[in-house]
């Protein structure tokens, strides 16, 4: 089959011939893939930024946000059939250690992350497992859905977490309105009726904002703490999400957060620098989020299901990987590029 | 009457002869100091840290700990009478805005800090609110748990806040065991089934901490989070307490901690330095705590009552607080100091 | 001034001249009466239904649904002022007790609750207490907004208790799409993702609810509880809300929940039956809800400030009392009735 | 191997000779049984309550709380190996449904129930899934602790649901201090400060009540509910946790709960008669109970091997079944009797 692995880090992967996966264990099964989801995460994987943390061999196949069609299944799986229409929770879990026992799926002791530390699915067929796979609706287009497998979880699993924080007459800041942010908002507009602040530096982006439930949108020239703090009576949110967390966002997300409000960091590549003094006479948070669980990439699935988050895609065939991904990083995606083998 | 009055930041405070407070709103309350305690935030307002944030004109008396017994009241007063003994929360509230009527006291948009912001309690009488007074069983003994007014209720908040993530299997790290800390390790060891490691600089202090309850302890002579992590199965913490978060506990801290885990700022007086990456990737938080609320006060209160909660002290005249600061300073105070009007 | 008295259980209450309330406490306030909602539970009042619980001696004025103008503030007011246009909490309380410290109002100590146990809002002029006043936009009308005072309030206390329980891909069902059911269909729409089944005997109060949000209706011909079961794949809904809770939809609600589902009673007068047996092997609960808290008053109205609840009602000149009490008991109001002064 | 076979409803179990279970699917554990503990619902299978509900075909095997060895494992089994000690959750699971996905054993959408709806565990040897084996220090007796598999749990489960109800200052009812009570007195006393009020028939099993963490014993002779409310100030417990729940407990236990407080139903065979106006005039919740998660049986043991929770047994050898279960049902084993093959 045909795959798009990555052979040396700081190079282009390419477009590889190579066997197709087999089942090996009771749980495996191997999806067609109808969609795989091009994202800012694999331009930082051939950069070399996980190398480490991953610790995989190269050449290997990229691709970490995955939907498509059963294929073929292990002999004790029996939540799926081959046909069926899946997206792909994106780490496959051992489902016996404590963190799976609790539905943590990203905790998961013994769990793997195919497309970053195993072959992933930029390619004709993938092996996951059944604990990956969420049935769709059978009339479901893969491709039209990939990019929830990781962007759509993430941003969903954060906003999940604040809704107690988030009654009404509350305000929550979105830093990044991007291809995570951009779902955070519609997550956020379907799951509470705080009042929504984005921040991005893209007017086009804000202007997608306001369309998808934000009601207001604030430039990030320079001045945007201030203009989140004038909008809140001078407090800041009560709950900052940054999608960005880098370059100084992460700085301001801090200050915009409100006394005893909460900062949830979802982006990377920054550092935050805070006395303790202002975050105990504050008494504000700092919370991590990573992915999300598989019930909560159903639950996604359900409100995609009931039209209440949609996602801006472009297609490329699998071939034109390095077209998508050099189109991300020129900033000429708007939404999320999906390759469609 | 006499009161510790600071005349000047870097200034010793002086035994002043002052009025005695009177009642001027309906639910103000006076009360006769029977212990005020000494704190570390003492010598910090000496030095002038707190000058900027509280902006209170000089002289002005310390104490922001106190117990004693009802002297007058107002005339809308109905939970304590003349004669009560109580303990007193540290901040009187509005009671009517919207942090109060959650009963997130330390939130109150319009309270005060009698000892901070105004004249505290190291003194004869106290005017404070009918919302401060927690009553208490007649026999005790005020300078007996004036420590817990603040000191006390800090702990307990933030232990109390952490009890769902504490379950039996789990570990809780509390990095200094002195006034707060021990404090902590006797309502961890109430409330939950946890593991207990104490990390301090002081053998005595480690001493006292495993007969207040600590499983394991750990001397803090820089191979602390080598430490903690071997007594995890290499993982940390599911919560650690910082009641030091100065001086590198702050980065020995959230080191300590594991994924998925939680740590706790309650010191102050070091800065974080976290790249967004190490938050996210383990999905770790950082998490503020100051003080507690009136009701935690009451809790706290019954712990003590049932014998679950005992205090170190050592009590003072009130002329001799020059002495009990510089006692606290120099580290020759083994739990807390107590003026004794 | 004018105020709609009762003299007698089991008679209708007359329009009496009696003397203005007058400030007496530090907290009391005196607000101009703009809107008095009429309630299911007056007709209940007069007929004698909470002559015991209550205990209060007649005549009284009735009234427990009340918006208007604060009129003039006692000593220590200092969260509304005079001419104020305000929504009031039901139940004064006395912000002392540990309910009041906790948030939770309704189980205050020491509350009355005009109306019910003190004279209410059927008049021109009511005594309330700084308390009870949620301050709103001055354009506010306050008959247009009245009835949120405690039929809005008390579907909104149980809509939200219900939140983490109605995550997306869970089924709600409303018994009861009446006063209070058309407000908890809209808040459960604004709040969560959930699917909403509604369930009724009037097809037109079907008809309304599907309009406000609802996904399904079910009549509630005998058919429902299988109805219901037919709609969620014969497990029953996730949380059943009972705004009916009487002449047998007691025993249908339980029969509509699911394992490991909720029950929650909001209307009375019925009597459940259930085995334990029935209760411990599904892991079911039955949840009681009472009024709500004073921050949820003012959530519920951020929502409606805001658009996404809105009441249909029906005025009537203060000394009309009778007629709407009159339309109401036999079923000719669509929405709620209002008195205006 | 010899195992206790039923053979009809209402007739005693028989020592029979059946093959060994054998491995079949990848998940698949045998178990070499070394405590099989005796259960009151025992008794209730063998007089056919369970017959409509279980569905199952006779003759089969008893014993649902059961400990032992790893005898042998399928194909997929990483969690434990040949030898391990094993304590097994009385259910195993799907792992694969939304139930399992969340951690919730007991609500999974494909679960079987040894001893119930299969083969169990009064026999050399049961077949079970990985996903029941919580593995345990090889030093521990498996008849030491082979009741906290089923009564454990389930005290355990019911406790932890109600922990943040149990700050201190609260008061919590036990009834019924037999095989179950007696564990939740224990997990009560080790996770929470609460104050523990126990109710029971037997003046004996008082006596253990308050040796294992009661504050306060009240004899069930009829003036229990008064009892309990003049120890609680005429309000009632803050949780009333009812382990017996037929003949007239079931009343008596939501009686017992205060205003806003809970009653846990735990035992069963009664049925509560509330009227609707009684629930939401009190806000009171009636909450029910099953068994526990995988999770919680691993925290369970934590307790047990840290000595918070220890139990009292009484052993027979396998043949002897007959006559524990004659014991049980005639009121003659204090603790709990297990049958050691």
């Amino acid at each position: 089959m045909k795959a798009v692995r990555l052979h040396g880090y700081h190079k282009q992967p390419v477009i590889d011939d190579v066997p197709e996966p087999a089942i090996s264990g009771p749980l495996d099964v191997i999806v067609k893939i109808g969609g795989a989801g091009v994202c800012r995460t694999d331009l930082h994987i051939i950069e070399g930024q996980w190398a480490a943390a991953m610790g995989v061999e190269l050449p290997y196949i990229l691709g970490h946000e995955n939907a498509g069609w059963v294929h073929e299944t292990g002999s004790a799986v029996t939540n799926v059939a081959v046909g069926d229409t899946v997206i792909l929770h994106p780490t496959p879990t051992c489902g016996l250690c404590r963190a799976c026992r609790a539905g943590d799926d990203m905790h998961c002791e013994n769990n793997s992350f195919p497309g970053l530390s195993t072959d992933g699915g930029m390619a004709e067929y993938l092996l996951t497992s059944a604990r990956c796979c969420v049935k769709l609706d059978p009339s479901t287009r893969p491709q039209d859905v990939a990019a929830l497998a990781d962007a759509g979880i993430t941003a969903y699993h954060a906003v999940r977490k604040a809704i107690p924080l988030l009654y009404p007459g509350t305000t929550a800041v979105i830093i990044g309105a991007g291809g995570l942010g951009h779902i955070g908002i519609q997550c956020l507009a379907a799951l509470t009726a705080t009042r929504i602040i984005v921040v991005d530096r893209n007017p086009d982006a804000l202007k997608l904002a306001e369309q998808l439930g934000a009601q207001h949108s604030v430039v990030a020239d320079g001045g945007q703490v201030d203009a989140v703090k004038e909008l809140t009576g001078g407090q800041g949110a009560h709950v900052v999400f940054d999608f960005v967390a880098e370059q100084g966002a992460e700085m301001d997300g801090f200050a915009m957060t409100r006394p005893a409000g909460s900062y949830y960091v979802i982006g990377y590549g920054g550092e935050v620098h805070i006395p303790t003094l202002d975050i105990i006479s504050t008494e504000r948070n700092i919370i991590g989020n990573i992915v999300g669980t598989y019930n909560e990439l159903a639950e996604l699935m359900a409100l995609a299901e009931g039209g209440r988050v949609t996602l801006h895609t472009r297609t490329y065939p699998l071939e034109a990987a390095a077209d998508a991904l050099a189109d991300l990083d020129a900033g000429r995606v708007r939404g999320r590029a999906i390759l469609v083998p």
